[in-house]
């Protein structure tokens, strides 16, 4: 029988990051304070974030140590396993070879782990003893609630109330985890009484989860917020997933033709990615490829400019693709891509042209996460259905052409807390939501003042 | 940094299960006819079971090869990693070595696939195209619905009404992968027409659910019926987690001085053991434990003795410890060890003193899973959790007198839809039922006549 997992030892797990501000031909424009539109100093971001992860965030150093302290918790789940999807490739019928990373192992069950633990760490080391967030569905919530839990520290999870009350599993998650989740809006702050005095019965939104996460970390001592994805030193702390991809293809004497990820807030796809950009950009790469939601085409349909983070206009202003802060997505099952923005380093590759993208139907996506449960088992997280989407697309082609293409996607995520979506998508009861570019004009129209548009 | 997990690669599965019967210094006793008390023959088990499942149920011989179709199935998820707790040996400070073999990583989340998978390819062989079987928690009807899925066989649950209602994710999954899953007792045979007039709003139970799929079995062209555990051919299925940890810790460099894992059934349990019992037997081998509810103490409380297999008298009589078959256990989270018989291998190495028992609380379990979550990340079963408290009790036994133990446990399962429970047990909501001796008298007071009771 031919191998389909290629595994590496716990002393195998990378002991630095990759940054991909070291390869860029042009350096990733700074994140700009939303009032005054100038870039944000250290200063202005030592209010909620340790000395070490504010330095991380503008390093150019190309390798970036990852403490001891840091690994021993990864190595509670990573090395990650790489798997050859051989069960799936026989049922296509295709000569490609697909192979899949499994962040899906993680505790939480995702890749958010890998940054959780790093953040935790360095809050840590700054003698932080707690830590606030928001949460949509609950990836993020509970990976922070793990990581600190780990390290000793208190955390609290606001989490968005709709979510909340539909998703009670993540939400013990992090109760078994030890940390606190409270529904947003809250009374437990004072954007959250003012919200709760207008609308008692309101649902919540990450906007105002945001709000008061950041609040509750401003108004407590030693506490701090973290934020799971968008920042460069969270996607530099994913990079371990490609740098360790590195390592396994190599034990499969193989060589990725082509790296699919999905794209919300970007991280997942940078952490496949980073180690690969610089032979991309110079020519000698594997084309790299982000997957979005057609309910949230950020870089397929938005612009790339100066926008708020958030979408009340609280947040920095990041150079990036987006689609306004004000766009509302429709309610489509894959939370964790209904972002208006795009990291800034994934942002600028797609600028500079590096970044492929393309976007799918959730339906279309959920046929081949099911397509993808009934031959290699497991069941994936709405999310990840996009990349696998697109990586059977690519390999439907291959069986066209005729080309042994290598192709890599990043399973981000499972889906055991998402298997209602599925009992939808069975019964035929998920809707696709035609997206008319005049919404998305729109919201474009209302960039912010200080916005510099960068280009079209 | 320290190694932690010891992997195989797919070629290193195992190429043949481990059958105990070669082992025995005294034969199993066989299944016998619930009405005649004659040992069942080969002929009656043909109404139901494919003929090299009859086979190898009967079968001496120690190994019995696993078939190649059989084999690339298992490599959708074997073998199955062994991991060091090197966080939990720490928490507790004890000198014990503590390895866990994690069978939650199976597409199904537990041990059953493994029997599953080879069930369904003798199915399929003998030219079955549809099995039926019951279900309560959905653990095992997942599992033979993922089986049957890879094989191309159609697959009919019924599942106990209360489950089908309270654990919608199992359901899910069952959908997801292909088979019909039917609350029971339903409209669809006559055992379930005949409660639902007397009774339209039962809850249901597994005594049901079993006559509605044999009955379904029974009913249908070229459709078979599957049972999930107690039987000799399914431990046997189990063997390779054993043999898979036979190879791992010696990977390690590691002997296992006990061996633990939760019964119910006794499957899971069987699994893990059945290499090593003939070194037990000879007085060379590890300590074997099983752990079991304090609602359901079959080993440490029942009977040896002959008993129906379901609890209303009509599946055959087994040799085994058993509470007798009206027991009813009260309603504890670990659903599937919730079993008034215990396998009558386990049952049989228990009665030789070659299997020690002992019994927990719930929520002396739940404790005991919570801090493997919070040390080790992964959520296990409630099933699951007995094994880790014997586990954890083991080593702090060893904290105490010095001993360098190499302590080695099955982790049966994940607990991830199972976290309702975990909600309640942090609430403090969860009880511990006292089992007065009389409840258990009276339920073995009524043991079938046909009993031919063994030993006291």
């Amino acid at each position: 029988m031919h191998d389909n997992r290629y595994t590496l030892s716990v002393s195998e797990i990378p002991d630095a990051w990759y940054n991909l501000a070291a390869d860029l031909p042009e350096p990733i424009p700074p994140h700009c304070h939303p009032r005054t539109g100038e870039p944000v100093t250290p200063e202005d971001m030592a209010a909620i974030f340790p000395p070490a992860l504010i330095e991380q965030e503008v390093s150019t150093e190309r390798w970036i140590p990852i403490p001891d302290a840091v690994r021993e918790k990864l190595a509670i789940w990573r090395p990650s396993p790489l798997v050859r999807a051989r069960n799936l490739e026989k049922h296509l019928g295709t000569p490609a070879r697909i192979y899949y990373k499994n962040e899906g192992v993680s505790p939480a069950g995702s890749h958010k782990p890998n940054t959780a633990v790093a953040q935790v760490y360095y809050n840590k080391l700054a003698g932080i003893e707690r830590i606030a967030t928001e949460t949509g569905a609950g990836q993020w919530g509970s990976s922070l609630a793990f990581a600190c839990d780990l390290f000793g520290l208190s955390c609290k999870v606001y989490m968005v109330r709709i979510s909340y009350e539909q998703k009670p599993y993540r939400r013990s998650l992090m109760k078994l985890w030890g940390a606190e989740c409270i529904p947003s809006p809250s009374p437990d702050t004072q954007s959250g009484r003012s919200i709760l005095e207008k609308d008692p019965d309101t649902t919540g939104s990450l906007g105002i989860a945001i709000s008061e996460a950041v609040e509750d970390a401003a108004s407590h001592d030693n506490t701090n917020y973290a934020l799971g994805s968008v920042l460069n030193h969270v996607c530099t702390h994913q990079s371990i997933i490609g740098l360790e991809l590195k390592k396994q293809i190599a034990l499969a004497e193989d060589t990725p033709d082509v790296l699919i990820g999905c794209a919300g807030g970007g991280s997942n796809l940078a952490g496949l990615i980073w180690p690969y950009v610089k032979d991309t950009l110079d020519g000698k790469g594997p084309r790299l490829v982000a997957v979005e939601p057609s309910a949230c085409p950020t870089l397929t349909r938005g612009r790339y400019a100066y926008d708020y983070g958030d979408c009340v206009g609280m947040a920095p202003l990041a150079c990036m693709y987006t689609l306004g802060h004000g766009f509302v997505p429709s309610g489509i099952h894959a939370g964790g891509l209904r972002y208006h923005g795009m990291a800034p380093s994934v942002s600028l590759l797609a600028k500079l042209g590096a970044l492929e993208s393309v976007n799918y139907h959730q339906n279309a996506a959920f046929e081949a996460g099911v397509l993808f449960a009934r031959t290699e088992g497991i069941c994936p997280a709405p999310e990840t259905n996009h990349a696998i989407r697109a990586a059977i697309d690519e390999a439907v082609r291959c069986k066209q052409t005729g080309e042994e293409k290598c192709i890599v996607f990043n399973f981000s995520g499972h889906g055991h807390f998402d298997l209602l979506s599925y009992d939808k998508y069975l019964a035929g009861e998920l809707e696709d939501f035609d997206l008319p570019q005049e919404n998305i004009d729109k919201a474009l129209a209302d960039l912010p003042r200080a916005s510099v548009e960068v280009s079209a």
